[in-house]
């Protein structure tokens, strides 16, 4: 899974119908040197700034009640703390 | 899923047949750094300059009517309008 | 899908014996700052030279008569021509 | 799969019910110049400082006992030794 | 596909049960400027300094007697030759 930060809100209007009712968010990928944005189905009610737990491919429909709908990327989780040993980070 | 422009059309005469009758446009992927360009399956009626979102892979084809078709790319939505908070994007 | 050049052939005697009787094509994607080469299975007739589209990933064995087989791109189609807004590159 | 070295601990209370009582590390690629993290969960007792084999995409989720969870990268092994000809890096 | 330089071994004594019996190989891609090492699991019978054919991702299982394996990258052929046309590299 991708640790995220919520940067955005995005309106669709024409879109396939399957989507309606899905809330969906920009998010960027965090501690990547690649500028990584992309659009993830919030199911938690994460707001911006907030720092998210991205689930992508087809494991990320598992988290919605009917899988046969097109989405990639889904927030699964809102992150309370992440706790990383720097001296690991070389 | 990703944020795309619309940059152009393909035509392709000798193809697999399950691809007759899809229409197909070229994207260039929006805010990363790397020149991300592919080719998606339109649904929606997106023309050139539309800023467009894309779901790839399997979760893809939960778009088709048939998903027994090897498409791996597809719009699902025309972008009206993207609101990002500037000040997290560093 | 991404668009490629077909830039050369490849042999291998010993493989998967699923993967007997199918042709495959060394192809490098078009449009993208990182050289990007890998190998696809040709179902279309492709010869080097040719602009082709190709499908990866799990949709990529829909292009297959059996989908059991260990095949993750096939080339879906031979590019006729492409229009792309050199304005909409920036 | 992929060689990663476990660099932290990650923790979200509001989460997916389908995630409850899995247990999440931050974990970092070894061997690429793009610093590549992300979150994996574990089934082996992996620890901190621990070199893995992480295994992703719908593959992953055939570590667990029920396959329907929204988890895309799953700790599979944790390595004893490593072995590379390192005249082959050239 | 992926063409890849076997590079090494790896052994993981602590590991998913559904992984005993496999041989893993360490292999780093080959005509790529990112350095990407990753692991993928023999079954041809291949050694360090081949050069392999590799599926990934969700197909690579189909080169498993069950499907059912955390695997996603499989060694599915020795390459014996490969012939590039070096004027399309450009």
């Amino acid at each position: 899974m991708i640790i995220a930060k919520v940067i955005g809100n995005i309106w669709a209007t024409r879109k396939d119908e399957k989507l309606n009712g899905f809330k969906f968010l920009v998010v960027k990928q965090c501690n990547t040197q690649t500028d990584n944005q992309f659009v993830a189905a919030d199911m938690i009610g994460a707001g911006i700034g907030d720092t998210v737990l991205i689930t992508k491919g087809s494991s990320a429909r598992n988290s919605l009640e009917n899988t046969n709908i097109p989405i990639d990327a889904v927030i699964v989780g809102i992150i309370d703390s992440l706790e990383v040993d720097e001296g690991l980070l070389k």
